[in-house]
């Protein structure tokens, strides 16, 4: 994994891909799917996600602070359709579906080694938790893996469908 | 335009697609382009959004609590990257970009003809607004255009680099 530098975040996670979410809580990792995430801020890079009560990472990520982001591509597909099939409290996901935890620098919660990126988040804002369940996370420190090129993120339009990173454009824009 | 069940916005927003944002203050529209956007609850429909202070969208919807976020797809790609590129400071970006402002049901802001799908918006929680910017909406009626079949979104990278949704994947999920 090769260190990405944090004024480049924005550009992974502001098209909208399905990513993971890990947690560790009394020495146990876990890992959800996730597609309610955006960014709120350019750098340091803020991160606001929903993360339903209903799901075993809520609580740890209430009571840690702390998650890796991991952006799958299209390769992972049917792993991540599948870690979002079941829960933490029945699976211990990782090892389900062969998925390589490997140690984070600056969080608990473990990077996911088959991700193309990973991003480790810290918890900055818990306004809205209680009302929303969503959070606002800071990313201190991220990852990229050079062995991936090109890779093609995914889509969740719901019910299993999703949708695959097709042609790029390019565009004139003063947009960062 | 046809009405949309609220249940199925998520869907169009879920994906994470680059959108358009409509204001109307003082008897004047305007429009901008989004990417800080994500879905907060399935029904009634939540989105949280991010539009930064810069932007004079931003004083318009602070101040009437209330816009259209309108979908657009690939064929509108170029007009999205110029209504980004200037201020409605300075120009009156509907006549300057040949869009076509339509009378919303619920809310004052225009629908955006052109496109294939649009959402009224009021905001509902602005206790974000003043650190980051961040607005939570609630989607109260939404509109598709049934003469746009299968329509591509586009997903910004960042600087103008724009990806076209590409194949679609249907996966075993128990996810909505």
């Amino acid at each position: 994994m090769k260190n990405l530098p944090l004024s480049k975040v924005y550009q992974l996670l502001e098209p909208g891909p399905v990513v993971l979410l890990t947690t560790a809580r009394k020495g146990r990792a876990n890992v959800m799917a996730m597609s309610w995430h955006m960014m709120v801020e350019f750098e340091p890079p803020l991160v606001a996600c929903v993360v339903s009560n209903a799901n075993s990472s809520f609580a740890a990520l209430r009571a840690t602070k702390e998650c890796v982001i991991a952006i799958p591509a299209l390769e992972l597909a049917r792993k991540v359709a599948e870690v979002g099939n079941c829960s933490g409290r029945d699976v211990q996901k990782f090892e389900r579906f062969g998925m390589t935890p490997l140690p984070a620098d600056r969080v608990a919660p473990p990077l996911v080694a088959e991700c193309f990126a990973n991003l480790e988040c810290k918890v900055v804002d818990t306004r809205l938790v209680k009302q929303y369940n969503l959070f606002v996370l800071e990313v201190v420190k991220a990852w990229t893996d050079p062995a991936q090129k090109n890779p093609k993120t995914i889509h969740h339009h719901g019910f299993g469908r999703f949708v695959v990173d097709g042609e790029s454009i390019q565009l004139k824009s003063k947009m960062p």
